[in-house]
């Protein structure tokens, strides 16, 4: 039977979510968690994304195939009983014809969480800017990145992905409570995105915030399709894979 | 000069507050460090309440004498430098005359947060209730509790407090948002408690609020002075000392 999962880790303790050789990996552990239920006939999975070394999850989905038939809430309570206690199962469903949980994905929307004072209990999840930042400066520059482009300038070095072209469709800024704190948290909506782009994007929008980039700039940075050094990659443990839409 | 200090501290990784040999608590790395900051010359502190292994501080007040006069916003930066990153210092103040950190506490507020389903991000800050409890008889259950009263059957059994009158001034029941998802958050306002007294209450009342114990029990076991069965020390991870008030 073909299933898919919804699922939240916390990253910390990870280094990212897709498997690597020796590495502890959210990947590796769902899967050598599913195939002990697979009568240890090892079980592939797919993922809608592939988050970084830790970075979190709050809805990640991932499909694979048993070759036992189980139920879907029985599936549930025994893959929560084996994975580790930072990865959790949502929801557990049978996968429908024709859906495929990484091509079908119409948009992914991350948030980041930017702390302006210290707190204990947010090291993992939070990144600290100590200055008040200009948000509407920071709203313009996003406008200048929301749409179809090419993102080479806002792209890890590390990646090998050829074609650099996404669509943004929103960026977003909120003032919410993260543990007794207020945090913002910038959200950023995508048909997908490059290796570490929405950080660089969190990055190059807080310098903007900070006036230490113009806004306008962000338009030359994108069109020069080369990566600037003042487009900082921000830490990943304020990142959250928030949703996904397909 | 006297001074004390306001701290935050995420208890995971701690065996507690009070200083304990060979453990690795939060008082010793604070002493530690103010040591350090202190030409080497051991430097003791007193704290307003003893949390016990596992058990955060929103507002943990702590007193101590240094040999050399800082100026209180630089003794803040240099001590959050030299913390580890679990353990923080939101304000220093110069210790005024007549003000004893530990014996002129009013009450203490102690919260503890429980959620009705798993997630990763609360493990270490939270416990799971997955059953709907009936609020209505935990407060009828609380007002046997709240007064001042011979606590010894809500007392830890490795506690070797002689005098168990303490009082408890309120007990509150309120939903709030924790990391994405409503939990319950029970708060215990009273002028001092025993070794595991709130973990104690809250599990009494959560049972009570299960259908397990009824309410008026509570008065039984409470007049006994005797710790009952039923009466269950609810896990540390998901309690906070949140306020002091002097």
């Amino acid at each position: 039977m073909r299933y898919y999962v919804i699922i939240s880790y916390d990253g910390s303790n990870y280094e990212g979510y897709g498997t690597q050789l020796h590495k502890n990996t959210v990947q590796d552990n769902l899967e050598e968690t599913l195939t002990k239920l697979n009568k240890m006939v090892f079980v592939k999975t797919f993922a809608s994304s592939r988050t970084d070394s830790k970075v979190h999850a709050l809805n990640q989905y991932v499909q694979f195939e048993l070759s036992i038939d189980y139920d879907i809430n029985v599936l549930k309570v025994k893959l929560n009983k084996i994975l580790p206690n930072d990865i959790y199962v949502k929801e557990v469903s049978i996968l429908p014809e024709n859906f495929n949980v990484r091509f079908d994905v119409v948009s992914k929307t991350y948030k980041y969480v930017i702390n302006e004072t210290l707190n204990p209990f947010t090291r993992n999840y939070a990144t600290n800017v100590f200055v008040e930042l200009d948000l509407k400066k920071m709203a313009e520059a996003s406008k200048i990145l929301i749409g179809k482009h090419d993102f080479s300038a806002f792209c890890g070095s590390q990646s090998n992905v050829k074609d650099k072209i996404r669509e943004i469709y929103d960026i977003t800024f909120d003032y919410e409570i993260f543990f007794g704190q207020k945090a913002l948290i910038i959200r950023v909506v995508g048909n997908g995105f490059l290796y570490n782009m929405v950080r660089i994007i969190v990055g190059t929008l807080v310098q903007v915030g900070m006036n230490k980039i113009h806004f306008s700039k962000v338009k030359t940075i994108l069109e020069s399709k080369i990566r600037a050094p003042e487009c900082i990659t921000f830490p990943p443990q304020a990142l959250f894979l928030e949703k996904i839409e397909f």
